[in-house]
């Protein structure tokens, strides 16, 4: 276990709630409401500014942002590159998370085209990751069709060649700016089986990086998310239930539970 | 306590559930599932007809119209316009509810473009209705920056400008026509935790107007509406918990509850 | 009770569950998170591949299509005639569910249009069914004004002319290719509080339609729905509770519970 990323997840958590990190969130349409749900149960919120011409001034003052690329229709498409054109400008910190690429003809090249543009943190499954590193052909629909470790040299390249750091989801988490490389083995399945359980955490992260560096932020975020739905999946009596007990245990998270039980490698 | 507007409330419950008004709702993508969940629950129904061509048509014979400016992208905007123009030509009622505005520069001008067209209820947080009346600079992302008692008067210029009745949302609701002002203080913190706790209150209040004046049928939703919320939250473990529980206590409450119950100074 | 459409009902559920169907979703704002929680729920896929471009290349691989008309923007319209074209020359299996068709002047030409490419299954309510078979005039929102039986003619005409399947949703559902028709007896009154309780039923079509012929896929989709609505419903306190055991029983429901409690006449 490292001692050090646990503790400066707790620490992360304990500023995160006292902060409220305001979130803009450029999303699907599938996850809109249960990520904003997973926003407020944390302790930070989210706001759907995704037009053109509002997207790029509330960019500038948000505490942070995710780009998510689920149903990217042409006006999100323009708020997005206008969005992240802002937050670079003003320093806000953003999360790109490519999903579905790989053969898309819509999203596959805007997500070369976003992560050109440096985001702070690429979070996706590994089929994701190893398309936007063009070495792999994409997934089936929004499930990856390749293991964690399968994309971590890919994970790798992204990170040194865009300063991004890069969080892989899987059953063991993967996270690398380049240079250090953790990987997290907290988490339940049943996070597959609710729509936007990645998704989510893609806000969660930008939420973490309001109020922390990059790389503990996505660790934090990871960490955080993983161990509460543990909680809930003890809890659970389907997909249905864990959902539902997913947003309450985000809600009593103290940063001793991250601490104590953050499985960080 | 106010018992002719308890009384009233009560009535208008009675009478809604009788009718079943079906709510035109025009509203932000992140909250339309929970909108609509509201409005079955409470035994009323919705309809989602925001695209041009259909909007305008669809509200002549709607009982009520939802207009909400969380995500108003083009088209929803175009639909707006022509929603609202029938609805007051037809005499349905309506209700605006001018999500975020302030700096925004797209929704914050079709906010006051709207209001001038006297909705029959405005329905905000403190920080939007002083946005609203021109005497505030709006909030953070959907949260308000400002008490409901410091936007009093902003809420009774415009109730007496555009002939409309304004609530505005917080601890204590606060409801003006221009002449009669109410205070409603019921209600549980934890709406404020789940995403579309405030948006989905202007399309319940969208369904009472369809049955009561408009005075009458602010108050009465607001009342309604919060009585489950203090219901829901006594038996809910969080966030998550809580909005299941609230939906399960709108189909349950009854008429001698809000008469019961209802705090209204 | 027919006990060989029980028992291909039952196969259905097996065969689903060991292939995990991907359908590609183009459904309404107001349900696509709860539409993508049924199918996982059930053990299939969703991914909602809905802009131009990406929704005709996606009809091609996936498992099955729902094209759903609740809230047809432009952008989706147009994704919708694309993918629908892409489906018919791949083979994809597809669902039609003309939501709130009747005297809305877009969607119901466009429900024609789709019509005539020939669906593998029709879903809707009866008075969707017959205004698409031009003998009604729609129903009141997405509410039905007529009964399951007065729709069985328009159904069976459907059937016919476009070699779909066609199934009507109500208290007994019907489900007929034109020459042979089941009643279906199960179900709780519950899904009809639930926003997306018939609008997801498509989804689930489609994902059965991947895996058995379109007459047994309709058949087997409605009784396992419904039997899992049976179970939820048996625990609820009410729809927001109802809608969390909803999504556990479709995660639990057995072939063999389909096998015994199926009402098929």
């Amino acid at each position: 276990m490292n001692s050090a990323l646990s503790t400066a997840s707790a620490t992360a958590l304990t500023t995160l709630r006292e902060g409220t990190p305001l979130v803009q969130v450029i999303t699907n349409r599938v996850v809109t409401g249960f990520t904003a749900n997973v926003l407020l149960a944390l302790g930070a919120a989210g706001a759907m500014v995704d037009i053109p011409v509002e997207a790029g001034p509330f960019a500038r003052h948000a505490s942070g942002l995710l780009v998510n690329l689920g149903t990217p229709g042409s006006e999100q498409r323009h708020a997005m590159l206008e969005a992240t054109e802002a937050a670079a400008d003003a320093g806000t910190p953003w999360v790109l998370d490519p999903v579905a690429i790989g053969s898309a003809p819509v999203r596959t090249p805007l997500a070369h085209t976003l992560v050109a543009r440096r985001p702070t943190i690429v979070r996706g499954n590994a089929s994701e990751i190893l398309a936007l590193a063009r070495s792999g052909s994409g997934g089936r629909g929004v499930d990856s069709t390749d293991d964690v470790e399968a994309a971590a040299g890919a994970a790798e390249a992204i990170a040194r060649d865009h300063g991004s750091v890069v969080a892989v989801s899987g059953p063991i988490d993967l996270i690398t700016d380049g240079s250090r490389t953790a990987r997290i083995d907290n988490g339940s399945a049943l996070l597959t089986r609710v729509t936007g359980g990645g998704c989510a955490l893609g806000a969660v992260m930008a939420a973490f990086a309001a109020v922390a560096d990059p790389f503990e932020a996505a660790v934090a975020a990871t960490a955080t998310y993983c161990i509460a739905s543990e909680d809930a999946a003890a809890r659970a009596e389907g997909p249905g239930s864990f959902a539902v007990h997913f947003l309450d245990e985000l809600s009593r998270i103290q940063p001793a539970d991250v601490l104590a039980r953050a499985a960080i490698a």
